[in-house]
């Protein structure tokens, strides 16, 4: 657990660091607003021949006025080969640095790559003002900068590229505030940067959950999460890709629902021009109905809405639900066959892929590669139980699993198995939906399974009861009124096939292959029962 | 417009529709009961020596109980390589034929694909007693036969496939209720078959829009039903590869909003835990937060929730909505050349991809392929309002286009361009909303598009107001309270690129590039102001 993230008592620590920041910011604004002041008088006492050269570019002037042919050069492209080449980047300015009245460093920003940006007084081509201008300029300003790409002797440690730019010109596209809720920098420290500090006998700014997620906009600057939802992307892309070329078809289903969902847990409520309606909390009886209306095997990616009051590190009251659904024709094993081949082909396609945003996320989150088989491991729920039992848990065989003998189970495996990735299945009846196949040769066993990354699960699935009469006797068995779910049973009565699928929650994906220790790190704009903002 | 499909008068047509249905399938199910019934009676005479090759398989045989290795072939891929070769499928029972004691046709349906299977009693294979058993399976209900492939002289007229099956076993794996609320033939008709039934003296049984969207699960069925949801899960895939390809990011934003969304239009609204909440309307301000949080381009795919009482052909309460917002460097050209791009490339790839797929849905709903250019035609609304004029419209030039006259004007461009795909921008600034930018040179437009196909809006985009001074200018000069919008102004205030973007709906574009009348044509599950279910 990374202590600059504290889940239970974020709300009071997050008061005492937000009462700090703000102190440190306004003491930073007061003198970033003098020095701007006295920029500004300075430069209007002097009529500047070069001052074409620099300035704040009116908005009039960024209302798509003409188009000028003019090349920005992308900052993460920049390298050696660019020496001695005048270049146009634009991006924002992460740090600007005064060293003397004839020279300042601006390390300008763009996306994930920062490049050092040298200006200097020179007779004809840079003058005074410009330095002064640039010093003023708030951090955090979009600018656009043209100069002439170097090669210093010494490697750059401050920015990505290994290359800086001798500014010529500087333009502020848009300005930010002088006082930044929190910096850039702060937000983006690993614990390593935290204990360094500590011996160096310094103190750095610790950004908390809340002040992160208040000011999302900042907080997703940082290389860490701007790499976290550029691997989120393409766990997106991978599913659908590796799916469509199974056979699947994407499907939307819709997520405003009559009366409430077939499921057990809590639901938004909502009025539907005069009709009592809910949010979807899973597409089950839709996806169900599009295997039933002859589309073999489908999937969807979209927001499932939960209104439980869980505040724990992986729950979310909205999330991005990747859910399967597929005719099966004998075994409940053709669904688990579909979830190994897809999570071996991420985890792959991620390592390769993604290698680039892993390292930006490991820098400030250190993990270990995730350890997966190349044919992902089986086991039994009655093989788990007994494992645990054998390592000394006490587990009900007929229960459910806690999140923490889920844990140890994890444990127990990557000992025996050499991995953090499996499927556990079949799975007592009692503990899973009443939509649930039984087994055929126990019933109080059935064909579902739940698969598990580094201990924690992120996927339920089943065959389903695609009989209305089985469906319905289960449905009484486990105490649901029949009349509420007529709907979902009456899907089945036209001719069903054999069918199963599964759910998976992209943020749990997300979090627990980079070893994350909140799924709020994995949301963009997390939803909790405190949270609904911004 | 299809007269099968009213839009205005649905609810009256539907009932009487409906009960003149019920009727039909009420002398229908008494007809098949009777039937069944005999035939059972009949069996039940007799003992079988050959009773193990047919019969329903009981569900406590259909619990994942063993994995055999049989191997089950797709009936679109059973061809004249078959010949002789035994195969066994599963699919529906479409039609079943008897043809004597001694001989029935059965019609088995998997996904699009039909193939006629044929029982014939012969000593030692084949019983009369089976012969019976299939004329007794209730169409729609899930077969397993295994047969012989031949390969008839003649050429099949009523399946795809032009091999026969000659049945050696039949199971039924899950039966459907005898009496369908309609059959899927009917639902599948096209106008030309109820002119030719016409000319012929013959009615044949027409099934309305509601009848069909009560019974989705069976409707779905139909070819074209197959077929436009195949269509649109490619869209979703062009969509996303071609952005993914383009550097955008995939992203999710939160669907519960505090409060209510930032635009104009009705919403839903909810208690979220104790706080008002509504459903987002767009994702507009969110991914506009991306933006401002350096992800460069960005797109999503998710639905958008509108509480309007819109009954038009073209309007739904939950679609889902394709949307981008992307940094311009200049000019918002850029996100029209991303526009043009992006369609061209989606056009060209479901003409060459999909082609089973729309012809397909041509067969029913027959249509002219889209005309288009390989460089999408851009005009202003200027010109577009100079046409109308030419052609004798009265058109308000700063006003906003009437669906009439976007038909008109599409058409015009037709006859002069050649194209039914075309950008129309520069709108008027006063009909767009108070983010967008107006026009560097004249402040009665904006940089502003919309996108037609067919004569119909598929697309809003534009530049918006990146500055939060103009921003609250603008919001103010369209009578909005800024305090409603101040989280939207705030997250511009830490520095802001110029950006742009559009959203698109998926289901206008497959409705259109398809020339279907009706966007419930294109929506699994449509969500109108009436219609909540299924």
């Amino acid at each position: 657990m990374d202590p600059s993230e504290p889940t239970e008592d974020s709300k009071t620590l997050s008061k005492k660091a937000a009462k700090k920041e703000a102190a440190k910011a306004e003491k930073l604004k007061r003198q970033q607003e003098a020095a701007a002041a006295k920029a500004a008088a300075d430069l209007s006492l002097a009529d500047d021949p070069l001052g074409a050269n620099y300035g704040d570019i009116p908005i009039t002037d960024l209302q798509s006025n003409s188009i000028t042919g003019r090349r920005w050069t992308a900052v993460g492209s920049l390298e050696e080969g660019f020496k001695d080449r005048t270049v146009l980047i634009r991006g924002r300015a992460q740090t600007i640095r005064a060293v003397s009245k004839n020279m300042a460093f601006v390390v300008v920003r763009d996306g994930r790559n920062t490049v050092q940006c040298v200006v200097t007084a020179s007779e004809g081509v840079v003058s005074q003002q410009m330095v002064k201008y640039v010093t003023g300029i708030n951090r955090e300003s979009f600018v656009d900068v043209e100069g002439v790409v170097s090669v210093p002797e010494n490697p750059i440690k401050g920015a990505s590229q290994q290359v800086e730019v001798q500014v010529r010109k500087i333009y502020c596209v848009n300005r930010s505030l002088p006082q930044l809720p929190f910096n850039i920098e702060d937000a983006a420290r690993s614990e390593t940067d935290f204990e360094k500090a500590e011996q160096d006998g310094e103190q750095l700014v610790r950004v908390n959950q809340d002040t992160r997620l208040n000011n999302r906009v900042l907080d997703m600057r940082t290389p860490t999460n701007n790499a976290i939802f550029r691997v989120s992307s393409q766990v997106k892309s991978i599913f659908s890709q590796f799916l469509l070329s199974e056979g699947f078809v994407w499907i939307d289903s819709p997520k405003l629902i009559a009366g409430s969902s077939e499921g057990g847990s809590a639901v938004f409520k909502l009025d539907y021009k005069g009709q009592p309606a809910c949010l979807a909390q899973s597409p089950q009886l839709h996806k169900q109905m599009a295997i039933c209306g002859d589309f073999g095997r489908v999937f969807e990616i979209g927001p499932v809405f939960r209104a439980e009051d869980s505040f724990t590190h992986r729950h979310l009251c909205e999330f991005t639900g990747l859910d399967v659904e597929m005719e099966i024709k004998e075994h409940y094993s053709e669904v688990m066959d579909i979830v190994d081949r897809f999570f071996v082909t991420l985890f792959d396609t991620l390592n390769e892929k993604c290698k680039k945003e892993l390292d930006a996320i490991r820098r400030q989150y250190p993990f270990e590669p995730l350890k997966y088989l190349p044919k992902t491991l089986k086991l039994t729920f009655e093989e788990g139980v007994q494992m645990l039992k054998e390592s000394g848990v006490d587990v009900d065989s007929l229960g459910d699993l806690s999140t923490e003998t889920e844990r140890k189970l994890g444990q127990l495996v990557l000992e025996k198995y050499g991995t953090e990735f499996y499927i556990l299945h079949r799975y007592p009846l009692a503990v899973r939906p009443f939509y649930t196949m039984p087994c055929f040769d126990n019933q109080a066993y059935s064909n579902s399974f739940d698969v598990f990354i580094r201990g924690e699960e992120i996927i339920s699935g089943a065959q389903r009861v695609h009989e209305p009469e089985l469906l319905t006797t289960r449905a009484r068995a486990c105490g649901i009124d029949i009349k509420t779910i007529s709907t979902y049973i009456d899907s089945f009565r036209y001719g069903a096939p054999p069918h199963g699928g599964f759910g998976v929650g992209l943020e749990r994906v997300v979090m627990l292959f980079c070893a994350l220790n909140n799924i709020r790190k994995t949301s963009l704009f997390p939803r909790d029962p405190l949270r609904l903002a911004p």
